[in-house]
């Protein structure tokens, strides 16, 4: 990035329980996601790259807001707004659930938690689904409620994250499957512990149940991570583009649609329950999806920074898409993004060209994760 | 604000079709609102209050976004989103909805607009109302798309302004009601022009219809402005204090009603439509709401900035609520800020405490807008 603004600070967008934190800690830049200061940067990008990789970052991940579903027909309102089956849905595990509108968009793409047999939390992308979830119900004269709890996620991500939180939490956390929880304590602290993150590096997401409580569980995993060389970091830009991992509004407009994101084995279009978007996503099956989400290899130079904005892709001279996250990942030595492009052109294994802000650069399509065989 | 951070720039928050432009006057904070980068400053605060009170601004406000409900049930869909009586909605003229969930809490309040007999706008403040209203449509199973269509505001605002747009557009500009609004072109810029804008100084929103066409707006009205020494600004902190506008997110919290928020006036709690949140309503009514979104005049030396955050505020030792924006009004020559605290607070009369960062100040509660007798 070249430019460079300052981010205003104020009461419309809320700070995390671990804002204070991270500014303790050298925050140097923001973004907001669901109305809240959320850090990207503490002014180290490599150091924070190679935490994650080979070492254990922790991460304000507040912003990860949950949305509750409680009452007679919570369960049912999950059903409704996702197209997956939640037939085996079961207490303790959690399930990455697509969710879609009317025309079978891609609008959000939580993890669904049941809490209890009348309760379910959703851990969301960045956009409003508090009122899409309360406004359904309204419509659909359901009997539950629709609330924000105080629950805000602190991630412990890399290699080294399973020793420390086994350290800090007791040897159970090893025998959590991926997405399994548990609801626990730590010092006074009540917590929701997780496997989960958002990276492939593996870790835990801790969700602090008391928003009163987030410095002294920074702290605790600061000082518990001591040993283990942790720091702290934020969702990392290069490792989510070598991981395919999807961030919906980023990578996605207002036509993808989960057929399109890779999302095709999480969709039931059989089962009995007529969730939103179940037409128009059975009519995109029928004629197939018109673009696929896949990786890109540009070559030439190290890219000298990320993008600022989405990338247009052509092929042939014409436009096929665009590149939405883009870095140079120092694992692969390669110039590599994640794009949405046409299904003609992904599948074509012919040379595209991508209009970086360093230039054209000719690059050809992957699939997702990079690396993988 | 002495902390100072930078802003992360992606494509997961969109840019302005007058982005570059605002680069371009220089622009130096910006927020997000409606997932879009809105610019907060352009480094001399007092030169942008200077021009907004005295003369006449541009403000890149295309943050505010547009959702458009089309379709043989759009305006019945309009009714059940807010407690407005809009018997009398005609084309033309737009009108201040409030919005509230089935508690009755207040989650947006935006102008909408009619724009045929079968379409309707909404001119929304920060939150998904996108989804919330297509969720109930679907909910209700109502013949009506919801989309967000290709219209970004560009506000012109200050005393200058009518003279400069009646220069740009023509003298009909001048015979435009408040609130009242017409789609015309301006050399080929499809636009749509209303008497409106967040600040009490009088102006317009140039709603800009064509997202290609952002700096060709942008340079025109730059240019035409010039003889009124027109600059750029953006919504003015100082002046939205002064006048007692509201901002959602910022003023109100989970349990904010339109009563408490000084929104009575709007609420029909006898029409026959059954809007959602009716009974809460009925019920807050009948009960009178606890808190009173007022005024709140501190003593003390000039504010040397406004609040990063809410600043609690105490009576006789005990909390009442909150200032949620405060500045120095050099107009006034006072320390102000509005505040949501207890109706006896409110009422009292008597002195407060405000918990600012500049030290405890006392304080008095005042009606809305300042300096109004």
């Amino acid at each position: 990035m070249s430019q460079s603004f300052g981010i205003a600070l104020g009461p419309r967008i809320r700070k995390s329980p671990f804002f204070n934190s991270t500014v303790k800690a050298g925050v140097s830049h923001f973004t907001t996601y669901n109305h809240m200061y959320m850090p990207v940067s503490y002014g180290d990008l490599a150091a924070e790259y190679d935490r994650l990789i080979n070492g254990v970052a922790m991460w304000d991940v507040a912003a990860e807001r949950q949305v509750c579903m409680k009452g007679p027909d919570a369960i049912e309102l999950a059903r409704l707004i996702t197209p997956r089956n939640l037939d085996k849905l079961v207490y303790g595990m959690g399930r990455y659930i697509p969710m879609c509108n009317s025309r079978g968009t891609l609008i959000n793409d939580p993890v669904l938690q049941k809490i209890s047999e009348d309760e379910g939390w959703i851990s969301i992308a960045d956009s409003d689904m508090k009122f899409w979830c309360e406004a359904l119900a309204v419509g659909k004269g359901m009997n539950v409620t629709v609330t924000e709890p105080d629950a805000s996620p602190l991630a412990v991500q890399g290699p080294k994250a399973v020793d420390l939180i086994s350290d800090v939490m007791g040897d159970w956390v090893r025998e959590l499957k991926y997405f399994g929880f548990k609801q626990t304590e730590l010092n006074g602290i009540p917590l929701l512990v997780a496997r989960s993150g958002w990276s492939k590096q593996g870790g835990y997401e801790l969700y602090l149940l008391d928003g009163a409580k987030g410095d002294q569980l920074w702290d605790s995993i600061a000082e518990a991570g001591e040993a283990y060389g942790i720091g702290p970091g934020a969702p990392n830009y290069i490792e989510r583009v070598e991981s395919g991992l999807i961030s919906v509004n980023a990578d996605t407009d207002d036509d993808a649609n989960p057929f399109e994101m890779g999302m095709g084995k999480f969709i039931d279009l059989d089962q009995d329950v007529d969730y939103v978007g179940k037409a128009a996503l059975k009519q995109i099956a029928a004629d197939g999806p018109a673009r696929k989400f896949c990786g890109v290899v540009m070559d030439g130079d190290k890219l000298a920074s990320t993008n600022a904005h989405r990338w247009d892709i052509e092929q042939n001279g014409r436009y096929v898409g665009f590149a939405s996250a883009a870095a140079y990942s120092p694992r692969l030595d390669q110039n590599i993004a994640v794009a949405l492009i046409t299904t003609e052109a992904a599948e074509s294994g012919a040379e595209m060209q991508v209009m970086t802000d360093h230039g054209v650069r000719n690059a050809v399509a992957t699939s997702l994760p990079f690396g993988k065989k």
